[in-house]
């Protein structure tokens, strides 16, 4: 890997998300090596994945470059690869460009989509955890309205104007929302010759309510706000299998869709070689003690969604989202570095700043610990926090243009199909993270 | 294709170009019926697909979804297709979404890379005629430096950061200051365990001088400001072959180069059916009168690149570039309604407002007809008459909101892989405009 061994320790970071990149930043100009690596050029800002699968933003404004963000640091280094197996006994890993050494390992892969083992619907359904992920979608959804223009077939006209989304968590409401506004304000005007109302977007949750980690009052909102926009909302309806035409569902409900995006569950996105019977436990997260280290490993942290840590108020893990993979990766940091000091690590302890989610172009719910509101002014708290979260100026000032642009002009104008064509080569580019 | 037959006559155009757009624009709110076909729903402003391909621009921000030029018109179709044949003894032409007739038929395809019949070429090098072509090269020069990071082998090394444009025309020229400006400002940044001097920018030009379209004056000074910045500019050879490693030319020089991008030539992208042996002249050209219809059919007009003109003053036809395909698509549309109204056509007369081109990132040469001028002021005359041209109220915004960004803080943040990667399946990429 070409990386030159110095006298300081060496620390490895796997993955540059949200907690991968917070210890990063914590291990700054300190006496120590830094080595990031991820299979990704660049950063994505999850939550803004929606808006790039609906045509909102360009991929470019939600991503940030990972070199950028190590510029000008001596003894930091980046590497694009595949991590392929840890072998702790070696302190090594093993990576797709070669093997590596490191005296403290921080594992912050994240989490990856969760099929419940169903071979069926991992084939046939959308995922939304990457940026080509979210641009196969974007082209999905316009390939789909291009071809309902050529059928006289009534039924196939409609299984393609015809959107399942499974599972009612914020991925599933930001999505529905969208592309409920899709539907609303720029199809009927880029299709006069297709009758819109034959659009349906069926939003289908397990649980008895959306959202259903945050405040009831919370859900109730965003369920009524979605069926404002015309939304059909399911709950309490499990999907149990998709063969790229009919959902099905353990209840009497079935659907005929083209297009069925899974947001149903994530699982950690975990490595080989760490032995399995004592570390990987629900959801495939890497169990963790306090300081986020591996259980049996003194020397390997797990921060953020592939980290699993118990504890009294959060008995299934910390919720899969960026505030604990932050605030685990900045801890992470810190406790090596006090170990490194011969002195003792902190124990971490979640600081909840609440959650939010945004239904369509002007509404939103924010749960914050001790204030729960919704509607208009929720969507422009919604607003400015994920402006304020994305990394670079320069991102920030692109995508604040285009929601201003968006929300006057009614309108979303990267639309574009820049990945494979559907009909080419029909299920070619599902499930295929290139 | 489902588009209904009325009372009207119906044009048909085929390419969303400068050419065809202009012609749509022309045929607005007349008693007809429009079809415009492309095989991409979106215009592509090709002037700056360079600046794309190195980082520049996000690919939205050139791009204008074609749907939205048709918006709120009557008796107006966009269709997504490819257009294998045109049959003008039955007035039809045969597209991958089926037969459609037409009144008149406007034929605006465009121009595509030529490779001058040299097989070997055609498989190695890298187009820069589209979006994802241009998202490809992005990706390569990218990965290209990751993987420079991980040899050892110096002749590897040197190789993975050679890189040599053939063609010394505005698309060469352009590309290579932008590469040059990378090399000084971003590269070093980004790859601080890299030397990189040891990157090679090699501009090959076939004639005695680059841009030998434009005055003397303005080639000369490219040539001067490509050498400040750099760039190796090679006159008078000629590339005649690569086999994926080594270039050969003419003469006696030969580059090791991992990526050859090919910027040598276009010819028409013309379409079957036709009379070949009275149609197609020059680079592929579809040969056309004085008023752009094709010789030997009435009611079949051919505008921009795709069209040869031969007239006194260009014997070889008119400049393959924007404004003559936006003067003539202009024009067409006059002459068909001037057809429809029983009244005479009018000839074909170029105005010639000048080229340009930029040199990195504050030089550029401007020759009008009356005034040639080279430098600074050069260049904030190109941004200008570039940012004014763009399509889009949001993408002249975005594009100069990069461009002040990319200015004053010597970066460019568009850096994404999001195109298969080279090392999975080596050059699966090459050549696949999907």
């Amino acid at each position: 890997m070409n990386i030159p061994q110095t006298s300081f320790p060496r620390v490895v970071v796997i993955g540059g998300g949200f907690a991968g990149l917070a210890a990063v930043k914590g291990l700054r100009k300190k006496e120590l090596q830094v080595v990031l690596i991820d299979k990704h050029n660049y950063h994505t800002f999850q939550p803004l994945l929606y808006q790039v699968a609906t045509g909102g933003l360009e991929p470019d404004s939600i991503a940030f470059p990972l070199r950028k963000t190590i510029n000008n640091l001596e003894n930091y280094f980046f590497r694009l690869a595949d991590v392929n197996k840890v072998l702790p006994e070696k302190n090594m890993i093993e990576t797709s460009i070669g093997n590596l050494e490191y005296d403290y390992l921080i594992i912050a892969t994240g989490s990856k989509t969760n099929f419940f083992g169903n071979k069926n619907i991992e084939r046939h359904v959308m995922e939304m955890k990457s940026v080509p992920q979210s641009l196969n979608i974007r082209s999905l959804i316009i390939e789909n309205f291009e071809e309902a223009l050529l059928t006289n077939d009534l039924e196939e006209r409609k299984a393609l104007m015809n959107f399942v989304i499974v599972g009612g968590g914020p991925t599933g409401v930001e999505l529905a929302g969208a592309l409920a506004e899709m539907k609303k304000g720029i199809l009927p005007k880029d299709y006069p010759d297709l009758d819109i109302r034959q659009m349906q977007i069926n939003l289908i949750q397990g649980a008895d309510k959306l959202l259903d980690a945050m405040s009831s009052k919370s859900s109730e909102k965003a369920e009524h706000f979605l069926v404002k926009l015309g939304v059909n909302v399911w709950k309490n309806i499990h999907v149990t299998d998709y063969d790229g035409k009919y959902v099905t569902t353990n209840s009497e409900e079935t659907f005929e869709a083209s297009t069925v995006i899974w947001a149903a569950g994530v699982q950690g996105d975990t490595i080989d070689g760490l032995q399995p019977e004592c570390t990987i436990e629900r959801a495939c997260r890497f169990k963790v003690n306090e300081f986020n280290q591996v259980v049996g490993y003194d020397n390997i942290y797990a921060i953020g969604d592939v980290a699993l840590m118990q504890t009294k108020d959060y008995e299934r893990g910390h919720p899969m989202m960026a505030q604990p993979a932050i605030q685990q990766g900045k801890l992470a940091a810190k406790n090596i570095l006090a170990l490194l000091h011969g002195k003792k690590q902190k124990a971490f302890v979640y600081n909840d700043k609440g959650s939010m989610a945004t239904i369509g172009r002007n509404k939103a719910v924010v749960d914050l610990p001790n204030w729960k509101f919704q509607g208009f002014f929720a969507w422009f708290v919604w607003m400015f926090v994920h402006l304020f979260s994305l990394i670079g100026f320069r991102n920030k000032a692109v995508v604040f243009m285009n929601w201003v642009y968006n929300y006057i002009r009614f309108d979303r104008e990267t639309r574009l199909i820049i990945r494979p064509f559907k009909n080419k080569n029909k299920y070619s580019f599902r499930n295929n993270d290139q």
